[in-house]
C-alpha cells in the first residue's frame, strides 16, 4: 500500500502462485474510503485460476456493484453501512461455487447457514438495498459536493489537518482527515457530547489502542495517524450539518491540543 | 431416550470416559418440551471432570435459570424465544474458563466474536430477559392452565390424538401432539390461513422432509409422528385464542384425512 492507499498491483499479481488458494481484497478501505479496481484485479486473479473474494461492505451501497460484471467468485456485505438493521449481512457465492458452511447445526438456508432466519431484518436489508439503489446517483452529485464541503472548511479552519487516502480513488460519501497532536478517541468523545458520529480507525479495533495498520502502512506519521477520524456521510445528510461539525471540530481540536504533550506553539512537536 | 422423551441418565453417565471433552444437553426438549435433569447431569458430569454445555434455548424465560446453582460451564439462549428480535442470542461461559471464538476477525466482545455489534438487539434482549423473570411465575399457573386447557380440549376433540413427551417433567407452555395419518407441514400450512402459527418438528429442520429424529427416538410410530405439531403459548396467550386454535383444527384435521391414504373409517390404516 503506498501513501496514498493504493496498492502496488504488481506486488499482488507477483505473489499468486500455484499454491494460491484465494485472494480476498476490499473494494473500498473502510478507513479512508480509497476504492480499489476490484474488476481489473478479479480478472487477472481469476487468470491464474485462484478464487477471489471481496469484501464489498464499505463500497455496498456508495458505487454500482454488478457481481456479475465485476467477475467475483464471492462478495460479502453488511446491513449497517446500507441503512438496513445491525445483525444482518450478505455473503454473494456465485452459482455453482463449492461452499462449505462455517455455521452448521441446522438445514436453514439450504444448509449454508445454520440459525432461525433473522427474517425482518432480511427483509430490511432488502428494502435498504432498493433504496441504495435508488440513491445511488446522489453519491456522486450531492453527497460529493456535501463531502467536498465538509472537507475544504475543515482543512481551512485548522491548522495541520490532512486528508488520508487517495482524493481521486475514493468513495464520495467518505473523508479520513488526521489531525496532529491529538487523539482520535478523544475527539470522538467530544464529538459525540455534540451529537456527532464520526469513526476513529476501523470498528474492528475499537477495542484497541494500536494507531490504524491501515494508516500505518500508508506510512501516515504516527502522531497524526492516532489523530485520524472518518466521517461517512450519506443523502441524509445536510450541508447545515456539515458547518455543524466544523463549528464543533474547531474548539475540540484547540481544547485538546492545548492539552497535547506534542503541541506547542501552533505545530506538533 | 425413552417414549416419554426422557433421557436414561445411566447411559450418559456410563458413557462418559477419559477421551469425553465436553456433554452438551439441551435443558428442555424443542419439540416435546420435555425438561431433562440439567442440576443433576452437570453435577455428575462435572464429578467426571467433563465439561458440561446446556442448550437453554427452549428453557430460557419459562423455568428458573442460574448458572451458578446450576453448575454448567456453558449456557446458550437465544432471543426471539423470550419475546426479544431475533438474530441475537447468549453464551454464558464461565468465569475463568478457556474460550476459542467460533467467528473472528475483530476484537469486538473482548475477542470473544468478531463482528459489528448489534446493539439495538442486545439491549432488546436484556429488557426482553428482565420482562420474562417478571413474568417467570405465571408460567406455572396461567400459562400452564391455558396450555392443559389447549391439549385437553384438543384430545377430546379430534380422535387419534396423542401428547408426545412425558406430562409432568415438561414446560408449562409446551404441548407437542400428534395426529395419526396426517402431515405436520400441511396443518401448518391450513392453521397459517387462520392467523394460527404453531411448528411442525425443529425448525433447524425446517427444510427436511424427514420426520422428527425426537419423535422417532421416542418410537412414536412414523405415520403420527408425520401428524405432529408443537403449540408454544406464552403469558400474551388467551382463553379465547385456545377456543379458536380447537374450533379452526377440528376441520382442518377433518379434511387432511379425508385426502389421507393413511385413514379409512375413521381410523388409521
Amino acid at each position: 500500500m503506498d501513501e496514498k492507499g493504493l496498492l502496488d498491483l504488481d506486488i499482488l499479481y507477483k505473489s499468486l502462485s500455484d499454491n494460491t488458494a484465494v485472494v480476498s481484497l476490499m473494494w473500498a478501505n473502510n478507513e479512508t474510503g480509497v476504492l480499489f479496481p476490484i474488476e481489473e484485479i478479479a480478472e487477472k486473479v481469476n487468470e491464474k485460476g485462484v478464487l477471489f473474494h471481496t469484501d464489498a461492505v464499505q463500497a455496498a451501497g456508495k458505487i454500482p456493484i454488478d457481481v456479475k460484471k465485476a467477475g467475483v467468485d464471492m462478495l460479502s456485505l453488511s446491513g449497517h453501512k446500507v441503512h438496513a438493521p445491525k445483525g444482518v449481512a450478505v455473503l454473494y457465492v456465485k452459482k455453482g461455487f463449492k461452499f462449505s458452511p462455517l455455521l452448521i447445526g441446522g438445514h436453514q438456508e439450504q444448509g449454508r447457514r445454520g440459525g432461525t432466519e433473522n427474517t425482518a431484518s432480511i427483509i430490511g436489508l432488502g428494502k435498504a438495498c432498493e433504496l441504495a439503489k435508488e440513491n445511488l446517483s446522489v453519491l456522486n452529485t450531492d453527497v460529493r459536493e456535501l463531502r467536498d464541503y465538509l472537507q475544504t472548511r475543515l482543512l481551512e479552519k485548522i491548522e495541520s489537518s490532512s486528508v488520508n487516502g487517495d482524493l481521486d480513488q475514493r468513495l464520495t460519501n467518505t473523508v479520513s482527515i488526521g489531525f496532529d497532536a491529538v487523539e482520535g478517541e478523544s475527539i470522538l468523545l467530544m464529538l459525540d457530547r455534540e451529537g456527532i458520529c464520526a469513526s476513529s480507525g476501523s470498528a474492528c479495533t475499537s477495542g484497541s489502542l494500536e494507531p490504524s495498520h491501515v494508516l500505518m502502512a500508508m506510512k501516515v506519521p504516527f502522531k497524526s495517524a492516532h489523530g485520524s477520524i472518518r466521517f461517512s456521510l450519506s443523502h441524509y445528510n445536510t450541508k447545515e450539518e456539515m458547518d455543524i461539525i466544523v463549528a464543533a471540530l474547531i474548539p475540540v481540536i484547540k481544547q485538546l491540543r492545548d492539552m497535547s504533550p506534542f503541541w506547542k506553539n501552533g505545530k506538533m512537536v
